[in-house]
């Protein structure tokens, strides 16, 4: 079913390991961060720049080009690898998590337990989610055939079931029905996939089962015994740091752990670590890209200027005179040619260089951090690597 | 008095000339196109983009450096090669023409002739011009020994002398007085650069005289007579194409041979050509990247879509399926990477890339433009080269 697709842990200490994830773009030493490239671009940089940066794998937002441009439109013109030219690995997401986060505008913060305001732009029944477009306010239906076909029309070597992201506020009874929903949901995006497997896509489940662990536990019962590629974790992580670790500890328990395993939505530093130690393969989150282009660089505890955050805000005064780059142990071209000065006055006099060039930055520091992490891995020095980088 | 710098005609044809100038920061071939980094940044791409696209010079603008961040600033932090980390050659400009242009908004246009409103925000006197800030709105004054002060400390290669932009609604009386004083103004500014010399810098002087060409001849003598390192020929070129070239005829007449020549403000594709063959060396010109950042991508006859641009407006419905690159000839990482069809969404999706990416096509538009105008010269065979291009 997956012939051109594999996964093979090569190193493994406790339950975090080092893997080679294969698709048809090319293959990917996991841990790995998979960059942003929402609406078919990594905001402010190229696909030349991503390779400079040494990025393995990206993702586009299927929600975002349903809309517009439309799948078909990039299909005629060969798929999002031509489209965008990025010749190497793919994802796309099914959709269903910015229905309910851009719907309404609450589900993104729910997902990581900060507010609990409830949707009122999706309508969801069995069938699929009602959603008004975010490019033309048109009412648009999204159902597991209909993500499927999309994310085939796309053509990413990844892609994933279409599942309802249940946000924290939610009793265990929704969550529950939810789930089952999802489940069904699931099955569906599994024969749609099926019908028509041509051998180019690969495809995840996700699990559901929000911060229960009765849930969590029949979730991922469920997806290790469907035929799935790999498996995302999905839904609410709870509402505090440590309640997210617990429901990932409990959502990979019982997974298949010859698949990889995709954590959705998490970019922090401490989080990878923690998260690779219960044995996460990949990681996905805006936050890199998003932050650069509001004049935040990504930057070790040495660097930093705050405890509580892993990345300096570019904009503060502070910089105006500071001659030193971002980081001066890192090769990134922005730090072998760019002082924190001339960044901090870039942002101020809003050029278009600034947000670029913070964005090759982070996305560097991202896969530098994971190149670490895999070398911690292999050499049974992870706690060395941790004491580095958090 | 610059000993570190220096300009030699290499081939010549009839006029035009091949020539190289040498200056600290690497020598350039002209006839050369000389790139806008207004705000101490080639507007959405980097230095080391511009050394990809073979960039050879780029300038930066007193005027905008002066009210932000401050000329002190940027050299306390090493200067403009260093804060902005471009280490090609640099020129900057005096300051004079942005506070003609910006501070009514008429200026710029009056000097291509093309409408004439009387100036509101500036005045001038013997001293030198009044102006408003355009970051914060305090009156500021720019003077001869400051103009050149300022661009001491920002430390760019070339460097130009002072004077009063004269529109083209002026009358000839008026054109007269202004050309004395700008005589007088240029003295000045050649006196403050010779108390300081480091031999890191080299002035050039500005032509005046507006569309007469009693008054070009006789600022031509003044600024050949006195010991400028190169040329710039300034003020309105007239309302029209045709004046516009006569006026750089009658202007270049009597000019020094030996120095280079640059011409202000100008950078379209047939007046280039015609502006070569009127011996000038070196141009400036906003065009190729401001109308980067709105769509538009230079291109040769056979890929225009309008005999009246030498642009195509990627924002037209008609390039949405477009599979195409910008140029399939063009070895730009653009034209190598994407199609019309991909730039045309990343412009409506309002997506970072669009303006950069289309940006390094032009820039290495204008680079390809001029190399082949040098071959054209050294091979005497420009007619060949002008039917390609023009």
């Amino acid at each position: 079913m997956y012939k051109n697709f594999g996964f093979s842990v090569v190193d493994l200490f406790e339950k975090s390991r080092v893997g080679i994830l294969k698709t048809p773009h090319g293959k990917i030493k996991t841990p790995a961060f998979i960059f942003c490239g929402t609406k078919a671009s990594v905001k402010g940089i190229s696909p030349q720049q991503l390779q400079e940066t040494k990025a393995q794998i990206i993702l586009s937002n299927t929600y975002h080009l349903f809309s517009y441009p439309g799948a078909e439109h990039i299909k005629k013109l060969g798929g999002l690898h031509k489209f965008m030219g990025w010749n190497g690995p793919m994802l796309s997401d099914s959709g269903g998590f910015q229905i309910f986060s851009l719907g309404h505008g609450a589900v993104a913060d729910e997902i990581k337990g900060k507010r609990s305001r409830a949707s009122t732009l999706v309508k969801i029944d069995e069938q699929g989610a009602f959603f008004r477009s975010y490019w033309d306010g048109n009412m648009q239906l999204l159902t597991p055939e209909k993500s499927i076909e999309t994310q085939r029309d796309l053509g990413a070597d990844l892609i994933v079931s279409f599942d309802e992201c249940t946000p924290y506020h939610s009793d265990k009874k929704y969550t529950e029905q939810s789930m089952e929903r999802s489940h069904r949901w699931e099955k569906r995006s599994l024969d749609e996939f099926a019908r028509k497997n041509d051998f180019t896509q690969a495809l995840y489940g996700i699990v559901q089962g929000g911060v229960y662990q009765d849930l969590r536990k029949r979730s991922a019962e469920f997806i290790s015994d469907k035929p799935f590629f790999a498996t995302a974790i999905g839904g609410t992580l709870g509402s505090t740091k440590t309640q997210m670790y617990e429901v990932v500890e409990m959502a990979t328990n019982g997974l298949s752990l010859s698949r990889p395993i995709h954590l959705l939505g998490i970019g922090g530093i401490v989080d990878i670590f923690k998260c690779v130690e219960l044995g996460i393969d990949t990681f996905d989150c805006v936050h890199p890209t998003r932050v650069a282009r509001h004049g935040g660089a990504l930057v070790k505890p040495q660097h930093r200027d705050n405890k509580t955050r892993e990345h300096i805000n570019l904009k503060r005064s502070e910089y105006a005179t500071d001659d030193n780059p971002i980081e001066p142990d890192c090769d990134c071209s922005t730090c072998k040619n760019f002082s924190k000065a001339y960044l901090h006055y870039l942002l101020k006099a809003n050029e278009l260089l600034a947000p670029s060039a913070i964005t090759v930055h982070n996305v560097r520091f991202m896969n530098k951090l994971m190149e670490e992490i895999r070398e911690g891995i292999s050499n049974k020095n992870l706690e060395y690597v941790k004491n580095k980088w958090r």
